[in-house]
């Protein structure tokens, strides 16, 4: 194989790490708009979120379309075949982190003109931190093919889940102390919903760094908690 | 290229076909189940429903991992290499709808023994009976490369969206009419949820098979339909 040759395809792949490190940046950016939005009701800045999902759709298909004809024509084998693999793996998760940003983005501008008390937003912003420090954490275990790191995400998860499970409680709670808080709270409880779903995507997007590096998905079950989808809560057990 | 060869790949194409057509009669069937298992408060069935899940993943990467083969070794063009990419994308989000189901059971198993009119799941089982019917329209024509069907599951999305926004105001109003109706319908705005999104990936598998057939994604915006995510409804304004 000539140097040309070689050259060239490792262009192909440092082009695709870099479309893969695009695409976490407008997602990290995303979310955490998303939220600085929801907690200062800021629509401005959630409009903005809703239009920076589309540059993401784009950088995915275009990922997508350059993964699968760099192996029609490289053939890669063992690694390189599962980097590309785990390009359109992670490119999927970062383009449904998007997704569940924009659609935080969308219930900000719904109840924009509500007032309600702060505080109840406070639980969700809390549990979005956490999620974008995953998401950081995970992204650049990415980028440093980190396996240890990213274990370290995958097991992480937990706490958020348990975090959404008492949010979800808390909520209810609200809903049921007085009715002129349902409608604002059912969006935050979507709201805290897609936050919880954007973690479990940095966790899918771990469970790829483990497959790139070592060929093999973590054994086990993930260490998921996710009592809420059994939590029922009765009025007055408050 | 020799007859032996020929058959052979287009034998590694057929399995491909007859993979992603078994992981669409186990998510038809999941999406089903969840529904009557929703309708009935039959447990049993909805645990059934969640086993069945991990049958839907393994066949997913089993897919993904076959399709990447596929083109590594056969490096196939045009409509062969749209058909390879077109079953990762099929895949992907039957295991999708896959997982809403499964979270639909999982509330089935939550709201098991609260009683409550039936009439409020209704509505439910209203939209899902009409998503169950895209979701298998899409799935024929997906089988008998039918472009013109796939549009007309695509344009009917909205009707879905629409039926969504106006469950979605329901359930609100009826937990401010009585707050012991908020832990029940609460769960049922995430089933009518997740129905939603079943939806959506049906709408997605539509524009794979116009991808697949003519190279091209359908052109302008979705006819999408989703106010809910701006709804808000006032106690009292019922």
């Amino acid at each position: 194989m000539s140097e040309h040759i070689v050259s060239s395809y490792d262009q192909d792949l440092e082009d695709l790490r870099r479309a893969i490190s695009e695409m976490g940046g407008v997602a990290e950016k995303m979310m955490t708009d998303a939220t600085e939005a929801l907690v200062r009701r800021d629509t401005a800045l959630a409009q903005a979120v809703i239009t920076a999902d589309k540059r993401l759709d784009t950088l995915q298909r275009e990922i997508e379309e350059r993964s699968v004809l760099l192996i029609a024509r490289r053939q890669p084998l063992a690694i390189d075949l599962r980097e590309t693999i785990s390009g359109i793996r992670v490119a999927g998760d970062l383009e449904r982190i998007g997704d569940l940003a924009k659609n935080i983005a969308k219930r900000v501008v719904a109840i924009g003109d509500q007032t309600q008390p702060q505080k109840i937003v406070l639980g969700v912003q809390h549990m979005s931190d956490l999620v974008q420090e995953q998401l950081k954490d995970v992204l650049d275990a990415y980028g440093t093919r980190d396996v240890s790191a990213a274990h370290d995400v995958w097991q992480r998860d937990s706490a958020i889940d348990a975090l959404y499970n008492s949010l979800f409680r808390e909520l209810l709670t609200y809903m049921m102390e007085d009715p002129r808080n349902i409608s604002f709270c059912t969006h935050l409880l979507f709201c805290a919903k897609n936050v919880e779903r954007i973690g479990d995507h940095t966790t899918n997007i771990a469970e790829t760094i483990e497959y790139l590096v070592t060929g093999e998905t973590p054994a086990g079950e993930r260490p998921k908690n996710d009592a809420s989808n059994y939590a029922t809560v009765q009025p007055g057990a408050a």
